[in-house]
């Protein structure tokens, strides 16, 4: 089966990215907007309680993050896609980090950059048109992460919540 | 904020309510397949940390849910809602019937059938049509529910999780 962790915050800031997600997102009708950790990975039934015992584990050693969503960024020319930038942290970087190390299935496919994605399989046109629109709206949201959710992908390509894991630690 | 209590089922019973919903249900896109024990309801942020207290509370108390999904029922004339129809369980009716006392908010706005929704918001016509396809093709699936989902909707209707509780009681 197929697993990822996500983060999704408050539900302000996901009413915020679905104003443009239901527009420029194909995928809107698939997960409420998110932030990805970990991208998809394959894990059996047994793997993953490991994973689940590991998420555990790692979610007592950190408390809440600090998200700071501070401008509407692209991927171009790697991709079409369009997102809120997640300004880095030493705390994220070193979440993602310690969630890497801790679940060794998969592998990354990007280097983590903390982001919401607003819009995607753009044409070429069509992204530098959005994006010159959405670039100069821009967005200031801060926002505090208390718990992350293991979630599954369907035949149908949506994903339903495994597990969720509030984070609970005082570092 | 608007909340409900679901439960997902298997993964194999969730593709399978798709193959339907995919058609027949413009909700596919705002939850995957569930099994509603909770309607929704508004709850403050204070408001809610007393549910989950008391969802916690709940599933210390209960062992995971045996379900049996044995034909594709409709409840026309009341709604054009066509479903796959779990069977009532002496298990089922003592879990819902102690949801409903131990989170006083809300009221419930039908008798508790318990049901996986496969379509809806058909025309008297498609109703007819689509159900007398339906009901023959029929169903019969065992599955095990395992945990629930305390879930918050999203102003464009779509439903995030907010938290899973894990049946674990001896009962």
């Amino acid at each position: 089966m197929k697993y990822g962790i996500v983060a999704f915050p408050s539900k302000r800031l996901q009413d915020l990215a679905n104003t443009y997600r239901k527009r420029y997102d194909p995928h809107v009708a698939l997960i409420t907007p998110h932030m990805t950790l970990k991208d998809s990975f394959d894990a059996s039934e047994e793997e993953i309680k490991t994973v689940v015992q590991q998420l555990n584990e790692l979610v007592s050693k950190h408390q809440p993050l600090v998200i700071h969503a501070s401008r509407i960024s692209s991927f171009f020319p790697a991709t079409n896609t369009i997102y809120f930038r997640i300004e880095p942290t030493e705390q994220l970087t070193v979440f993602h980090k310690e969630l890497q190390e801790g679940i060794p299935f998969g592998t990354e496919k990007h280097v983590f950059v903390p982001h919401i994605t607003i819009a995607q399989k753009l044409t070429a046109s069509e992204h530098d048109d959005i994006f010159g629109q959405l670039r100069m709206s821009g967005i200031d949201e801060k926002d505090i992460i208390d718990r992350i959710h293991l979630v599954y992908q369907l035949e149908d390509g949506s994903w339903t919540t495994y597990e969720t894991f509030r984070l609970t630690g005082a570092e």
